[in-house]
């Protein structure tokens, strides 16, 4: 089946690689507002009987749903065989369980909704945290890439003498793991208690690691406020301002100055969501999903 | 059945309003953007078993749409027994059919997502051009107000010698029923063609009414063209500056401020959006369908 690959306003440059890599053809659009704001869409491209491929990542969700649910109906009312929606970064995740009374669940209503006009979905690294798959919220079927390896084979080939560091006992697997994989030490960092308030963080071995390089690696650097205390804690040990890490840099206000201000090496992020810090390219883990 | 009304951020006001007419409390609920723009949901009033009213007019709609979905699912998954949608303005009715190849029809998708997630659906003179009634692309109960009656008091309360003014023959039928119930005259511009691309339009019985206070009605006031257009040729047939009034006040980008420049008496709108120019109160209106 021919396949055509559009891009939402942003996404263009990853949807022309991907296209290029999956052999397909790029879809031709006009998306604009109206002056009253409304959304107006054209498709230029005939996609009669073809798989319509949408490309758009979900930072700032909400402006940009409704124009994404458009694309997929409109694309469907001319004869598309099925709409698979690409979302390098996925919104609505965190959202996943009642934390206080008379809370949305939003994560499953964003789901649903998702679910009822796209055929299918494909998305790097989304935070699943209590959930363990995407088919307990997303009704039709998920791919999930994991960029894990770009990032070991980046640090491998870029970083000479680095040492991974993990924020706390839950990132260690995962730290460890990429670590294994950029043939790279790590360490994690330990929480001492001194009596019921007073919580000492100390690096492990810290003595061995003062001459390497520290990366903090996270799924998402949203407000960065993980990353600033845990460079803090490395500056007191007295090691190296580290490599900071992202997959998915959503920079949420002045999180990037912010991050920049606390003393890092660099700040490296993925392009599943466009930004200056992207080094990392996606492109051909989504086109392996293809 | 007990029922309770909440209001999307800016629609407080009014909400009350209707509240207290329908003899329903007011539902409290936080709705607030996490730093990464996604939206928090929680409703704070018990909703159990109840109607649940939900208020948000749909100007600017596609930054609305999610939260206002999410705040009907989260409303359901609390146990309303139902959720209707009063949306004094709705948005997308004008795109309702392919003008072009390719374009989407976004009237029926945006009424199939609504038709989704609430039960009803309760709005003022939507703009029904080519459709003849809700039910073409809604599929749950609608209910649609007339804000006619209250633009002929208000205009037979407050002006004194009033005559509507319909800019074209289409408009006729509907300036005709509101002069009527103003108690005024009206007269309708006609366009006379001099040859294929000369275009004039004159003011019949001109003469007849320079001592009266023109007035122009029109359901959407959005970029104000049609009305700004229209002052141009009551000007020019030596006709006083007239009041403007709109159900709907959008004023897209700087459509307030050019109309007011056009040389008008006033700008008379409905509360039906927020606008320094309300005058004309809905309330009683959206009332009486409850």
């Amino acid at each position: 089946m021919q396949t055509v690959v559009f891009a939402l306003p942003g996404n263009e440059n990853l949807a022309t690689k991907l296209a290029t890599r999956i052999n397909a053809s790029m879809g031709e659009l006009t998306i604009r507002h109206f002056p009253d704001k409304e959304t107006y869409i054209q498709i230029h491209s005939d996609v009669k009987g073809k798989r319509v491929i949408i490309l758009c990542t979900l930072n700032n969700p909400d402006e940009k749903l409704l124009p994404l649910y458009f694309l997929s109906q409109t694309a469907k009312a001319l004869g598309a065989d099925c709409t698979c929606l690409v979302a390098p970064y996925l919104a609505y995740m965190r959202q996943d369980k009642q934390f206080k009374p008379g809370e949305g669940i939003t994560s499953a209503y964003f789901a649903k909704f998702i679910s009822n006009f796209a055929d299918s979905l494909i998305t790097i690294d989304p935070h699943l945290h209590r959930r363990h798959s995407m088919g307990e919220i997303y009704t039709v079927p998920c791919t999930v890439l994991h960029a894990a390896g770009l990032i070991s084979t980046w640090i491998r080939d870029t970083i000479e003498k680095p040492v991974l560091i993990g924020p706390d006992s839950e990132s260690e697997q995962w730290v460890e793991a990429v670590a294994k994989n950029a043939g790279a030490p790590f360490i994690v960092l330990e929480k001492i208690r001194h009596g019921d308030r007073e919580v000492e963080v100390t690096v492990p071995h810290v003595e061995k690691y003062r001459e390497h390089l520290p990366v903090l690696v996270d799924d998402i650097i949203s407000t960065a406020r993980t990353m600033i205390e845990t460079i803090g804690h490395l500056k007191k040990a007295g090691m190296k301002p580290p490599v900071c890490i992202g997959i998915h840099g959503i920079f949420a206000g002045n999180a990037f100055e912010e991050l920049k201000a606390a003393g890092v090496a660099t700040i490296v992020t993925t392009n599943t969501i466009g930004h200056p810090t992207n080094k990392i390219e996606i492109a051909d883990l989504i086109a392996s999903a293809f």
